[in-house]
């Protein structure tokens, strides 16, 4: 025989019945409410209640809204997975003084049988004793009780949803040394996170030349997104930005004036990648042996290699990456804007940042999930802590209106990042609009969402295109 | 390590996460969608996998609709309980095919790595043969398959959601043996299903007057729903209306004419039911070990009593309710219009109602759920065929509109049932209304629902209230 007379139903927040977790920072209480049922008209009562991982559950008591309908809310102090669940019971000690006062107030005097009645529910004692226990007894007893949930929540710390982002290439900085002198500048700005695309060394083999020119010409550096060389993979710094030293200076200037350093995880190899020698099985053939290079067709990246993701040591390849993001965890990186994520798997994501979490659980990971709405949320939903967004693309009124709706809508699992230019988008709004673009731009970017960030340049409203209409 | 690269998300129909069964009936096609995500851009196919109880999977393909939804429907032929999942997988050969005709278009030459691949995806063959061979290797080969689901459908026949009811009291037009002599009538007016209110025994002792009066003149009948007698209980006929003949005879007459027999099921019991007697536990009784009667303070029912649903016999009042319906059910019933169910454990329907269709498959019930929206939607939701809707108070244009959204909100797992009027419900519009306003809520029962019924005399423009204003 069947279960529970009280149903509990419609619990939010919940993300896909509870496959993913909401999202919630550190200080915040998270509001939930539930519809819960039974049959008959007698008085319910509902707690929420939560927990971070294995910890003893606490409780908060819900209030009832009316329709069925109950809603609350539990605090988050600590980053990590919580869960939150619903229990439900009749009130009988209210119903049963419900029931008496009406039939009092309409006059009934033979109340024998239901003071006999109050009497089995409370204890000895008169009307005046049950009233003043029936707030504590209707909490202590809970007859029939029901539970819906549990449902989880990640909860990360406060820069995961709000922060000041500035982007810049260390290379025309003069490095990283020279990069840590104007940190004072950035922080006196306003400025949260340094994002520094990546630092590793760029291959020489088939290397690009300026503004994606097939061929380099001499003196050409190449992209900072074709990764691997003699002097290492994705786990080396590329040696003309500066070395271990000069990475922990940054480091340390950032943490002394409250900022801290993003870096890029763009999982590709150049040709010249170390990988491709020791992990062959790691990387895209032919049926011939032959190296696959990157393509979207028709157009071929011949300076890029993709991993192959349906690889016989995926074990490997994803401990690889693990190990390459711990390590510069332990150098002092505690943000990772993440290249192109919706061309690699969901799940590596999903087991990448739990166990980077497991170990640095403060890691924040943005996505810059260009791509369908369906995607950009499932790695929203997957882990990553903010996204980029559309915002970039968005300029009339009703194109931001509907863009606002729907982060308004991703809210409980999408955090959204919003980026006026970036190294290579610069809107036509910008190119155009001259300073007032790039002042209501960036008010924009600022106010429409707790987090934005700017490509350098954009305080100097840089509005150069690399060719007319691009 | 987490699972599969393609998520499957947002299936519908779905009924609190698959908590509930969606509904459909013999011979539809139940349309489904679902949302389906891969890294990257290769070609996904889908199928939805269907089922009735465990026989065999079957599968229909799925279309792609655009922004990763997809799309199909499977055919339900037979009642019962149903379910579906979805498939899906990369089409790897659509794939290739795509990406060798975009290099071919742009005017890339040198294709033999791709081709080489081609034949090891294809075998042995030119690009005529993997053409021809492309839709069904795509099907065929099935690489990282993923599901979602299962998720259940309730099918029952079409009177679940179809049919015009007509409503009447035997004991006003003498008896059961008069009321299939006007069967041809009602047939030849085109209804489908003829509704009794109860036909057992009325309790005498407390036995209330006309027009709910709280003592019986000498001479009333009481009321039908004050069930039980020395004559019998919920099993039993009243003997004033006929015998188990005179029911056959009803029951083959209606059969004759395409019409079938709903009879009430109403869980209480007036002080005569023999249950009283044989099972006191099944009652509610106060601290002193007297019986209690129905109240909804402060008003007070003294000729019914309720059943104890929180009883330490469970068990057996469960089961003695399946008895009584499986009684009515083998003396041809197919029909239950059940009252006040949302007084009674949603559980207890759940199962009674899955107990029933156990040897009585086709059996069809109606929710006399007049209550909160949650509970009417729970009930629904539980098992009942059909629901009451608050059409018969809804008069005015905005009130109907609302009314029909929300019917529309509740369409995968209620179906309502229209009712202009009811013997206890006579709303303004009708009394003062005349024969425009008892036509015109009778096109709006018959156009805004597959199912609707009448009380008798409704179809004579009877409008006189009981008292002016009620």
């Amino acid at each position: 025989m069947p279960g529970e007379r009280i149903v509990i139903s419609d619990v939010v927040p919940q993300v896909d019945c509870g496959r993913w977790p909401a999202k919630a920072c550190v200080g915040d209480r998270v509001s939930i409410a539930a519809t819960i049922v039974r049959d008959g008209h007698e008085p319910l009562r509902a707690v929420v209640r939560h927990r971070k991982g294995r910890a003893r559950w606490r409780e908060e008591p819900l209030r009832f809204l009316g329709s069925d309908r109950y809603a609350g809310s539990f605090p988050v102090d600590a980053v990590g997975r919580w869960q939150f669940e619903i229990e439900a019971w009749v009130d009988r000690h209210a119903a049963w003084l419900d029931e008496h006062d009406r039939k009092v107030a309409a006059g009934q005097t033979d109340l024998a049988g239901e003071l006999a009645e109050g009497e089995a529910l409370f204890g000895p004692g008169d009307l005046e004793d049950w009233r003043a226990a029936a707030d504590a007894l209707g909490t202590e007893e809970r007859p029939g009780a029901a539970r819906g949930g549990p449902l989880p929540v990640e909860v990360e710390r406060e820069r995961a949803r709000a922060g000041a982002w500035y982007e810049l290439f260390p290379r025309s900085w003069g490095g990283l040394r020279a990069v840590a002198e104007v940190v004072p500048a950035l922080a006196e700005h306003g400025f949260d996170v340094l994002y520094l695309p990546p630092i590793h060394p760029i291959g020489v083999t088939n290397r690009k030349g300026r503004n994606n020119a097939e061929h380099a010409e001499a003196g050409d550096v190449g992209s900072p997104w074709a990764i691997g060389a003699a002097e290492g993979g994705h786990d080396a710094i590329d040696p003309r930005l500066g070395d271990e030293d000069d990475l922990a200076a940054l480091v340390e200037a950032l943490r002394a004036h409250g900022m801290e350093l993003a870096l890029d995880l763009a999982l590709q190899a150049s040709p010249d990648h170390p990988w491709l020698g020791e992990h062959p099985e790691w990387f895209q053939h032919r049926p011939d042996g032959s190296l696959k290079y990157a393509e979207n067709p028709p157009k071929r990246y011949q300076d890029i290699h993709n991993f192959d993701w349906d690889t016989k040591d995926r074990k490997g390849l994803w401990e690889a990456f693990r190990a390459v993001v711990l390590r510069w965890c332990e150098a002092g990186v505690t943000v990772f804007r993440v290249d192109n994520p919706h061309t690699k798997p969901i799940p590596f994501w999903e087991w990448l940042i739990a166990e980077v979490r497991k170990r640095h659980p403060e890691t924040v990971f943005l996505s810059e999930a260009f791509t369908r709405p369906a995607l950009t949320t499932l790695l929203a939903k997957a882990g990553f802590s903010q996204s980029y967004t559309y915002f970039t693309w968005k300029n009339t009124k009703p194109e931001l209106v509907e863009l606002v709706e729907q982060l308004r809508v991703w809210s409980p699992y999408l955090r959204p990042n919003l980026w006026p230019n970036t190294p290579d988008i610069l809107h036509a709004t910008l190119q155009q609009g001259g300073r007032p673009a790039f002042e209501c731009r960036l008010v924009l970017a600022a106010t429409l969402s707790p987090s934005y960030g700017i490509y350098s340049g954009y305080e100097r409203c840089e509005n150069v295109p690399v060719r007319s209409g691009s």
